[in-house]
């Protein structure tokens, strides 16, 4: 049966798989330390696991993406040591000796929602994953969309709920959407951890409320037929449900679609939880393998 | 030469032209009343500067655009009296019995400058329109994006500006976008028209506030090449360079493309003007023709 590698590229690991069709026959995690030594480590164990068809690339960024470019498919201005200009899909391209495709994380997280998870069968949506940032992925006519450079979703400007007086965590805007709700933001502005504030009520009141209102700009902006939503802040039992009922309200009425009705289906949980990515990457290396 | 008929309806007036390529030919202005009289003196006046290859419609919202729906080409639920439910496209194409073809108000306009204006050559752009209303188009891989029932991109979230207590003016969302910026906005919070108003710093200077912040949203959402600016309010003098320069700074430094450096090409003026759904309407018989 035809193998295929995805590589999930993070920050501080690199998960690395080698599939059958969607099934994942082996697989490794490898720390990310320099190019040179985590790049040599995901090569070796592919080919020690082939031979593959295709491989896949879920990286993180900045990207480029831009398919023109002389730089297309390397890390470009990272603040990360050593990684910023690295190429990635052609020194793993030409190591394996066979087609390759690079996305995004969050990209390819969109692309694995809509392979296998959550997203199966729409020609648009939303993917976002709320976390250490919070990072959007958009699909438009069944492909994820770039445009110049890439969405950067989390840095969309917030109305500040009235007596919310938290100034927020991001380093360039402030109080932002990530500023304002993601993880770092929710431990700084209470002084503990998400995962030990999950009987807060004030906590989840004010978190959904922002949810809600960045999920009411994007409704407003690209006009999805679902946003799914992932990530670690969103295993907060019950805050799935408090975002939909205040986003119901924030669009207040005034939408050209079924949302107030359909809400449960319009905001949903990612399908494939953490895996999005590592899925999406043997959905880059399939289509790399078609191409 | 083949001829075109371009229809621009709006809630007030509909402007109706015969065109051959681009060139207006002939071409006329009828008041929005029932949308039997409306319709009928349309049809009239095109069959009088026939024969035309096929018509193209930019029509006044809400409507429904999906292909595959029963009531595809008809205004919905509009508040406006007479023309909730009506059908559009089929009464047109049956009487003048060749192809047509429809897309929104803002939709059309954003077709014409991509064809003709601002935006030529582009595959992703954002066309706003700022005047007694604020609609927003979204121009995806060289089309006009619907999305799930059409973006309404006037109705994001705003941070307020501090010390600014005007509550908005939307009567769904009260200071959303169009709510804060919009023309009866200005008139409201000030006491006077936008055009009486040119001289005042304080005006222009928080009008543009509000206007880089949903450019820099649009931005991070949808990653665009350019954003067009039209509608009566970005007449005012120098109210573009207050954009451009709060945008530049709205974004810190965050972005991916090459904004900064390049906004006097990113936000731009419309090409053409008060005559962009016009020449979206053009076009769309263009496209008509040739499908």
């Amino acid at each position: 049966m035809t193998r295929y590698a995805a590589i999930e590229a993070g920050g501080t690991k690199f998960r690395v798989a080698i599939a059958e069709g969607r099934e994942v026959v082996a697989d490794t995690t490898i720390p990310t330390t320099t190019p040179r030594d985590t790049l040599a480590a995901t090569v070796a164990f592919i080919q020690a696991n082939g031979p593959i068809a295709a491989a896949g690339i879920a990286c993180f960024g900045p990207l480029d993406l831009e398919p023109e470019s002389p730089t297309y498919g390397s890390i470009t201005a990272t603040p990360k040591p050593h990684w910023g200009d690295t190429p990635m899909l052609d020194p793993i391209r030409e190591a394996l000796g066979g087609p390759a495709a690079i996305d995004g994380d969050v990209g390819g997280a969109a692309l694995g929602e809509w392979t296998w998870g959550a997203a199966r069968g729409l020609a648009h949506f939303v993917y976002l994953t709320i976390g250490t940032g919070i990072g959007g992925g958009l699909f438009i006519d069944g492909k994820v969309h770039h445009g110049a450079g890439h969405p950067e979703m989390g840095h969309i400007a917030m109305e500040i709920v009235p007596g919310d007086d938290y100034k927020g965590h991001c380093p360039f805007h402030g109080a932002c959407f990530e500023g304002m709700a993601a993880g770092p933001a929710i431990e700084d502005r209470w002084g503990s951890k998400a995962e030990d504030l999950t009987d807060r009520e004030d906590v989840w009141d004010l978190e959904a409320a922002y949810l809600a209102q960045a999920l009411r700009s994007y409704t407003y902006v690209v006009a999805p037929e679902r946003i799914i939503v992932g990530g670690g802040v969103m295993q907060v039992p019950g805050l799935l449900e408090r975002v939909r009922e205040k986003l119901v309200a924030d669009l207040a009425g005034y939408v050209t679609s079924d949302v107030p009705e359909g809400v449960g289906q319009y905001v949903v949980n990612a399908g494939l939880g953490q895996d999005a990515g590592l899925f999406g990457a043997i959905a880059l290396a399939m289509g790399a393998h078609r191409a």
